[in-house]
């Protein structure tokens, strides 16, 4: 996996990433392959599996110790689960020199920006961001270095942050393929909780309804609508209770259009239903022509 | 696309196919992949479309005279849309040859089979299938002569019915690469509620909930999750409608689902989320084992 660096593309000299599963593995597959730093450094809980992802060549060096990793980074990437990036990135600014930019992965971003912009020391900036890219896999050894591109990255800065900073962490996704959109944290969840956290209580909710006598009559419709309800439970636990308003308001939203098609199956009436099934097909094809 | 035939392995010497959109021409083009038959006739409406669908080699003719394709073959294959079925199978029957075997490709089975088991000319067998493969496409230019490969058909007798005719039925669809599962009309249509026509109302509210500014915030968890939501609507309307009870007591099954996951959110149960998140990935995970 290791290629030739070519210094003067490089974005950062050195970019670290704590957590190093198939999110930071790929950050670090990408960004090797695309040339935007000149060492890659990763930190983790597990030694063995550190040493194992250094020994892959994914990693220039995998290592338990973070303050060692914040130290020796330019850009420092949190892949942790939701729960834990605000502590991390805490650790992180304590060990960086001055200049240093953090980033992030969650999938949520109120809490975190709202514990943390304004909070950092001086010199280190943090601009909370979430590439919406994933897979259902676990592990480094799944890491995909073209998981992020033509791909979204949503980035939140606040007007406060060092707009430097912001730039070079929106260049930092783009250079991996993704176009950035910029919102406030607050909006992030809001939409969020609609186009990523409903779709997976929607997809986990119709998995959960499957009688086991009647799996082997499913077909591909139930396959790819049930796809995503196979996510880590914990980590969409922690996502979906770091985002709690936004969702239960967005299921309320989801319920009533479930209720309008069951109302207008019950009553026979089909031209609500003829309508009902058009407006969600219009919107589905939409989805596709705008990407 | 024309193939030599080998007479000896035909299940059929000729096949008719009623309706040659997707999947009828799917039908015919794994038929003759297969060499199943040899002559495949279709029967439509449009007759530029059943000229197109002959030259392309798909049929060996294609042609809007339904009585002269009933009396040529030797099975039948209604592919029409689920309303039209019973009124399509009565007419082939009446134009039929005794001994002819006739089928379809409905997603209900209870309504056609009530209708039509007992009542057909003497000597001509209807036997109810549904073979769980399609696709969002429309048109025979999609048609896929792997279709049903490794999918499932189910087909539904009912003791009265010539055991040769529902074993040669069994053949065929066997004979595209199908597994198939026999069970009764009313059974067939409780299950396919639950494992395809929910999924359908499902995916479609989901669509529909998407705000259009929320459109480029989606990934490909919104997209796997609303894809079926991109079917006709004419044909769902039919669906949906033909099997209404079952439907609208699997969207209330469901909808209790998606409450508890709603209230778990909302109370901040960690532990009851967590719990209920891990029942869908297990139920998930099960139907990728189990096939």
């Amino acid at each position: 996996m290791t290629e030739p660096i070519i210094r003067n593309s490089s974005l950062f000299k050195t970019i670290g990433i704590v957590g190093v599963g198939l999110l930071g593995g790929s950050i670090a597959a990408a960004a090797r392959k695309r040339k935007l730093a000149e060492t890659i450094l990763g930190a983790g809980r597990n030694p063995s599996r550190m040493r194992a992802a250094q020994h892959s060549g994914l990693l220039d060096r995998g290592t338990t110790n973070i303050a060692e990793t914040s130290a020796q980074s330019d850009l420092v990437i949190v892949c942790t689960p939701v729960n834990h990036i605000a502590h991390f990135i805490r650790t992180v600014a304590r060990n960086s020199r001055p200049g240093t930019i953090i980033t992030d992965v969650g999938s949520t971003k109120q809490h975190i920006c709202e514990e943390l912009y304004g909070t950092l020391p001086e010199g280190v900036t943090f601009v909370a961001s979430h590439p919406l890219a994933g897979s259902e896999k676990t592990g480094f050894e799944f890491s995909d270095p073209e998981l992020f591109q033509n791909r979204s990255c949503v980035v939140t800065p606040v007007d406060s942050l060092p707009q430097e900073a912001v730039n070079k962490v929106i260049q930092f996704w783009e250079a991996l393929g993704m176009s950035v959109l910029k919102t406030s944290p607050q909006k992030h969840d809001q939409i969020l909780a609609e186009t990523s956290h409903l779709p997976h209580v929607v997809s986990s909710a119709l998995a959960s309804t499957l009688a086991a006598e009647n799996r082997k009559f499913t077909s591909t419709g139930f396959r790819d609508t049930t796809r995503i309800a196979a996510g880590d439970p914990s980590l969409w636990v922690d996502i979906l209770l770091n985002n709690r308003e936004s969702i239960v308001s967005s299921i309320d939203k989801y319920t009533q259009s479930l209720q309008s098609l069951r109302n207008a199956i019950d009553n026979n009436d089909e031209n609500e239903l003829r309508l009902l099934l058009q407006d969600g097909k219009r919107n589905h094809d939409a989805l596709n022509s705008s990407q």
